[in-house]
């Protein structure tokens, strides 16, 4: 396996099998291809047998789910974390794509995971990842709605803007690897910098 | 088959019956993921026999190869255009992003396959490919290293600022469809107002 597997990385996941398992398929998923891993592959990673996967996760797409789960979840916690530790709008946006960025790249496997592998969820599951996803975009479409009343930011288009702001930390997972430059730190705060510009007045 | 076959999407590609196949493969790809589609289904999604899609490509791979290199071709002959039109580096940002973004929201279908399966290309063709997306990337950095000396742009990393350009209008096809709003013309527009001031001196 790769992928270390990191106090931090699923700290909402008991027991560490599962947290073992959800880390096996990561790198199934990303070896194979979501469709073409079976529970037994994923089994298999994490060393154990298919029935002792099955004690933790009633099918591969449970993985997927918790996955997912898992990772919007953080991704809303840390925007949630940062509107509620400063009320400015300039230094809330810097805080939330420096964070949102360097997540992608340190954990461009698993950000790969949750970000393109929606379709493959479960409706009901999905149902839970798209309300998360929405919280999400409208905490950043909040700020930046701030910023405009305070006149720190000048936006023609809120929603586009959000867009734009979470589309540049989401796409680091796509092309990010480890060997890439600059560090997941660097890249956060250069990519802050230049959403500032984009947002300014 | 969804996705309509309009002349301009594969100039380069003849016969039609090729252009066929490519486009049932991105519905194939799309439903089942590469690693789960057979040739069976991309020809069966194309309304001919396994055989006849041999006559056109060797294997899966050579479909995904000619979907993935006639993209790339398309994306850097786009951009070459607006070079070669304008010397403006304003101008030349500012109609790059726009047709960028417009694409990959028209064509996010294709374009998910043209940006997420790269992993997959047999090694020769991903050459091939790296070398298009090398070319693209130096292009749009050429661009803004001329409007930092003409004093339009004011960029400290213009590595990080051409990676960000472009990861704007790749990650349109992430979460395009076909009833998001704004029309892929206007989102081109938003997008490409939002590049310049993050460029902007």
């Amino acid at each position: 396996m790769t992928e270390p597997l990191p106090e931090d990385l699923w700290p909402d996941v008991k027991p560490d099998a599962a947290r073992r398992l959800m880390a096996a398929a990561i790198e199934s998923f990303a070896t194979n291809g979501y469709h073409a891993t079976t529970t037994r592959d994923i089994a298999n990673a994490a060393g154990m047998s298919p029935a002792a996967l099955y004690v933790h996760f009633p099918s591969k797409a449970a993985v997927l789910s918790a996955i997912s789960q898992s990772g919007h979840q953080q991704a809303l916690d840390m925007i949630q974390d940062v509107v509620s530790t400063t009320s400015d709008p300039v230094e809330a946006i810097h805080l939330i794509v420096q964070k949102f960025v360097a997540w992608h790249a340190k954990r461009h496997r698993v950000a790969r995971v949750v970000q393109y592998e929606l379709h493959a969820l479960p409706p009901a599951d999905y149902a839970v990842v798209a309300d998360l996803r929405r919280r999400t975009e409208h905490l950043v479409r909040d700020v930046i709605t701030n910023g405009v009343g305070t006149g720190q930011f000048k936006v023609t288009d809120i929603r586009t803007a959000a867009r734009a702001v979470l589309s540049l930390g989401i796409d680091v997972a796509r092309w990010y690897t480890d060997t890439a430059k600059p560090s997941p730190t660097t890249l956060g705060r250069q990519y802050a910098d230049l959403v500032l510009r984009m947002l300014s007045a």
